[in-house]
C-alpha cells in the first residue's frame, strides 16, 4: 500500500502516518519527492480495510493499494489454467470448445425435450434451462420451480448432456445441486454473497455470471467467495455489462476475455444472447468470443421462440443454432481449439 | 404496445402481425405511415412478455411498451403521497424531513452505544447499523450477526430510536424482522427477487436501496415486488449509481428524487455516505438532496472512524454530523420541512 | 510515479526498470514488499508520458502516477478561489450567486429581447443565448450565427446584461469574442484541443462545459489548456454525464461541486436545463446545485418554449423561472451567499 | 411519431394535442387505449425537433419518434454495402479485410520509414501516423504537424501505402487532405459537427471514429453530416467506449459491428489499440472484430514503442504485428474474406 501525502504536509502529519502503519503491523518506508512524500507500507494488506482509515489521516492526499484483493482466483497463485470437470466426458477449460445451450425456462416436457435432443444434434455439450427464474417482474413467469428440475434431469437421462441451471436462493441451493451437474448464478446475483457462501460449500461446478455493473475484479471477488469456501470449481461468464448504449441489451465486454486469462487460472465463457438481446447478433458474437480466446459459450436455444415464456427475441431456432455450430467449428480450429 | 413495421414490409408480413396480436388477445389498430406501418396492440400489456415475440416476427423493425411495467408503486395508482409509520413518533414522507444516522456496522456495545447517544443527540430519528454485512472481500469482517441484533436493540432501548438494520439472506430475514424497525435491502440485493418476496411477506417497513446499475424504473419493479407481495411500506433509496466517474466512490443521482416524486407515491431517502465514500462530501450531498426534495437521509456516523471496520474514509465523526445536521434544519426550512 | 514489479519479477528486471528510470532523469527508490518490489520515480512526472512506457517492461505489473496532471486549474498552485470578472458588477466565483438565463438559440429579436427583459425582471445577472449551434442532426436548426450575435448585442444594450455564447470553430472565435462577455465551450467540444488553445489565446472568460464522458480530471486537464495558453478566466460548468439512466437526459453529477471545490481555485456553475432535459426538473436540480456549494446556474429560459426551434422541452416559462428564482434567493441565504 | 397520452388526460388536452399535430403539418390518428389513448402523427419527423415541444403539452406523458434520425447513412436508403475507394488497389468494405497500422505519431523519418517498411511486409494495405495530435494535456507533445504529413508522404512513395492521418481543426483540414488519402476524425472531435461538415465538403475519404460516449445512432448521426455535405466516403470506427470497467482503457463494443451490419451501407473498422490501451490485448481483440464481421482493423505499430512519445504501451513492435497478421489471415478465411 502507498500513502501519497499531500503537497503541503507537515512533517507531524507525516509522523503520524507512519506511528498509523507500525501500530497496524507494517513496515513504514518514506520516499522524499519533488513536491510531496510518498510512503510504502509493506506487509500483506488484503482483507484489511482497516488501512483505509489511513484515507482520512491529516496530510493525506491518497491511498493506494498495490496488492490484487484476491488471492485464491489469482493466476498468481496458481499458473496454470483450471480444467473444471463437469461429467466423464466433458470438462471446462481444456482444449475443447464448450458450448452450452437451451432454453431460457423450461417450460414443459416436450419443449426441453425437443431443445435438448436439437442442441446435442448440433453439437453443444450441456444442456441450459432455467427452472428457477429471476424475473424483474413479479408478474413475469417465474419458472416451474421443481418440476423443471426433474424435466431438465429427465433430459439428461434423454440425451447424455449434463445439465446447468440458476440457483436464486440459498434455501433452495441443496434441491437443485441435487439435480443439477452445473450451478448458475446469475448476473443479478453476482453479489448476493451469502448465494455465494452457499454454493462455495456445495460441491457442484459453478458458472458464476458477472454482474452487469461488476468490474474484473469485483468479478474475481465474488469468485474468491466460492474458491474460500472450499469449492474449487468455478466457471466465470462474461455476459455483457450496463453501458449507455441502448442497440443492444447490455454492452458484451469481450476483452474481458484476455484480461481475466492474464489475472486468473479460472475458465471463461461467454453468454452472447442476453448480452445482446437480439438473435441477430449471436452468432457474430459467438465467433467474435472464441477468437478472443474463450473456453466456452452459453447460448440460448429455442424451439419455438415466438412462444417462449421469456427471453424470446434472443433465441436461435434449431437450425440456426445448428448453421452456427458449423461455422464455430471452424473458428475453434483457428484458435487452436476443438469443438 | 406499438409495432414498428420495417420500410419495405409487406401487406402479409403485416397480416402475420396483426394475427398474431388477435391471437394474444389485444386489438390492432394500423396507422399507415408516409415510410411505414404502425401497429397499436390495445390491451394491457404488463407481464405479457411474451408479446415482446413479435419483435423478431418477419418485417417488424421494433415494438415500442407504452405501459409502465409497475402498477402498484405508479403514482398513477395511488395519489398521494405513502406516509410510511416507523413508530409512534417516527414516519417517513410526511412534512418531517427524517434522518437515519450510524456506524455502518455494529462493532461493540460501546461503539452503538456512543454512536446512537450522538446521533440522537444531534437530531437523527432512526439509529442505522449493520449486523449482517455483504462485503466484496470474503476475508473483511462479515458483521456481528445476532449478536449485533441485540445491541442494536439495546441501543433502540436506551434511546427510544428505532432500528434499520441490513437483511442479507432470506433465511435469516425472520430474525432481523424480531429485533428491527426498519429491514434494509442493500445495492447489491436489490435485485435478489427471493428476499424482495420474503420481505414482501413481512410486517415490516422496508428501506430499498436502488441497485448500483438499476434504472429508476428497475427500481420500481423491485418495490413492486415488495408491495405485490402485500407489504405496502416501502422507502426506496437513491445510493449513487456505477459510472465512469472515479473522484467519487459512486455518482449521487440526485436527479432521481424530483423523477421518483413524478412517478410514485412511495417516500425517497438518500445515502450520500455510501454514493461518495468520501466525509468530506457528505454534508453537501446531504444539503444538496433536502433541496432536491428528498424526504430523508441516511448518513454514516460513528464516534471513531479511524478504527472503523469498514466504510471509515465516509463517516462522519458525531461533532460533524451535528454541524451538519444544524444547517441541514435550514435547509428543511426553506424546502417547506421540518427536521 | 510508483511502479509496481510482478510477483515473480527477478532482479535482473527490476535492475533494468532501475537503469530505465535513470535514462529518464528520475531517482529510482526500491521497496522490497513481502510478495513483490516497488519501485518510486521522483520527480515531475507530468507531461512525461514517455515514463508510461516502463509499464509494459518485462517484470512490470503496473504503473501509478502519483502527480495530478494539471498544474495551473489546481488549488495547490493557488489556494484562493478565483473570482471571474464579467462585467462592471458581474463577476463568478464571489459571494454572489450568479444566474445566467435565456434561451437554448437566439430565433428573433422579438424572441430574445422578451425573453432578456423576463430573465433581468427575475433576477438574472448575464444573459444566455446560442448564435452557433451545435446540433447532432444536421438537418435541425443551426442558429442565426453573426445575425443572432448583434440580436444579443441589442439585448445587452436594451437590459445592460452581459451575454455568453457558445463558440463552435476557432474561426469564428474572434468573431463570438468581439460580441460576448463570456465565450462558452459546449460539452461536444470539450476535448477538441484547437478551440482551447484558440480560446486561451482571447481575453473573455470562458465558461468551460464538462464533457458528456469527461471525468473531473479531464475538465481540469481541458481548463489547463486555456490557462496554460494564458487565459485565466475559466469557469467550469457541470452539465451531466452519460450514464445507463434513461429518465434524464443525462444524470446531473453534483458530488462534481465539492470535488472541484477540493480540487481546484475555478468557479463552478451549474447547468440544471441540459442535464435533465425536462424543465419540471429544472428547479430542484437548481436549488440542489446551490445546496451542494455551485457558485451559479446556467438555466434555459424561453418566452414561447411551444414553439423553440430547439430544447424547448427544458425551457422554463418566464413565469415559472420567476418564481424558482424567488425560493432560489432563500437557497442563497441558507447557503452563506446571495442571489 | 407516436404520443401517448396520461391515464387521466382529458378529452380537451387529447383536442389540444391534435390541433398541434395538425399546425405541425402532420395527420394525427387516434388509438383508444384501455387505460389511455395514443395517437399517431403521420409524416416525415425527421429534422423537426420542434415536434419535441408535444412533449410537455398538458395531459400528454411521452412522445415517441418512430423513424430513425439519419437518412444518407440508412441502409433503408442504399441496401447494397458501400465500397469506398482509397487507391487504385485499396478498397474498404469490400471482400479484403483492410488492415492500417502505424505508429500513433510521427516522430522521425527514421521512426515513419521503419514503421512503414515493417508493415507493408506484415501485410498491412494503408500506413497510419499522427502529425496533429489532440492530447488530453496541454504539456504532452502534439505531433510533427506539416512536418510530420511531409515525412508521411514521403514513407507512402518509398512503400506505394496510402496514408492516414488526423485532422483536428476545420483550418487546417485542406492542409491535411493535400497530403492524406484519408482524413482521420478522432474520438473526441466525432461530435465537432464544423469539423464533419469540412470534411464533408473535401473529396477525400473519412474514417471516422466512435465517440468514447457515443451511442450508435448518434454515430450515424455524424456520418449523416458528411454524407449531406456531398462527401459518400465515409468509414466508421468502433474504438472503444467509456464504460466502469477500468482494467482496459475503455470498453471495445464489438457487438457494434453487426448493430451497424443492420442499420448502415457504410464499412466499419475496428481499433483494438486505443479501445484495450495494452499490447496484449491487441491480438485478441482484432482477431474477435474480424470473427465479427468487420472490414478492416487500425492497428498501432511502432519499431520502438518504449521509446514513443506517446502511445507506448498499445504499440505492438513488428514482429507480433507480424504474428497477430499470419493468424488474422486465418481467421479473414474463416470469415469467408481475404487479407
Amino acid at each position: 500500500m502507498i500513502i501519497v501525502m499531500k503537497a503541503g504536509a507537515t512533517k507531524r502529519e507525516r509522523d503520524e502516518v507512519v506511528k498509523k502503519i507500525k501500530e497496524f503491523g507494517y513496515k513504514p518506508h518514506i520516499i522524499h519527492g519533488t513536491t510531496r512524500d510518498v510512503i510504502g507500507a509493506v506487509g500483506d494488506e488484503r482483507g484489511k480495510v482497516i488501512l483505509q482509515s489511513i484515507e482520512f489521516m491529516q496530510g493525506v492526499e491518497s491511498v493506494v493499494p498495490i496488492l490484487k484483493p484476491y488471492k485464491l482466483a489469482s493466476r498468481e497463485v496458481k499458473k496454470e489454467t483450471s480444467i473444471i470437470k463437469i461429467s466423464d466426458n466433458v470438462s471446462i477449460g481444456d482444449k475443447d470448445i464448450i458450448v452450452i445451450a437451451g432454453p431460457c425456462a423450461v417450460e414443459s416436457e416436450e419443449q426441453i425435450m425437443e431443445a435438448a435432443a436439437a442442441v446435442k444434434e448440433a453439437g453443444a455439450k450441456v444442456l441450459r434451462g432455467g427452472a428457477f427464474k429471476p424475473r424483474t417482474s413479479p408478474y413475469s413467469f417465474q419458472g416451474m420451480k421443481e418440476e423443471g428440475l426433474k424435466l431438465l434431469a429427465k433430459a439428461r437421462e434423454a440425451t447424455g448432456l449434463p445439465i446447468i441451471t440458476e440457483v436464486v436462493n440459498p434455501e433452495t441451493a441443496e434441491l437443485v445441486a441435487e439435480y443439477a451437474d452445473i450451478l448458475q448464478i446469475g448476473t443479478r446475483n453476482a453479489q448476493n454473497f451469502e448465494l455465494l457462501k452457499k454454493l462455495g460449500q456445495l460441491k457442484k461446478p459453478v458458472l458464476l455470471k458477472r454482474g452487469m455493473s461488476m468490474t474484473i475484479q469485483e468479478l474475481l471477488m465474488s469468485a474468491e467467495y466460492i474458491l474460500s469456501e472450499g469449492n474449487q470449481s468455478v466457471i466465470l461468464c462474461e455476459r455483457g455489462i450496463r453501458t449507455f448504449e441502448t442497440a443492444t441489451r447490455n454492452t458484451l465486454d469481450l476483452s474481458a476475455i484476455p484480461v481475466l486469462k492474464q489475472k486468473t487460472h479460472l475458465p471463461v465463457v461467454v453468454d452472447p444472447s442476453h448480452a445482446t438481446g437480439n438473435y441477430l447478433y449471436v452468432a457474430p458474437m459467438a465467433f467474435a468470443a472464441i477468437a478472443a480466446g474463450a473456453d466456452g459459450l452459453i447460448v440460448e436455444v429455442h424451439p419455438d421462440p415466438e412462444h417462449a415464456s421469456s427471453d424470446g427475441p434472443q433465441s436461435l431456432k434449431p437450425n440456426k443454432f445448428n448453421t452456427m455450430m458449423e461455422k464455430l467449428r471452424l473458428f475453434s480450429e483457428v484458435s487452436g481449439r476443438c469443438l
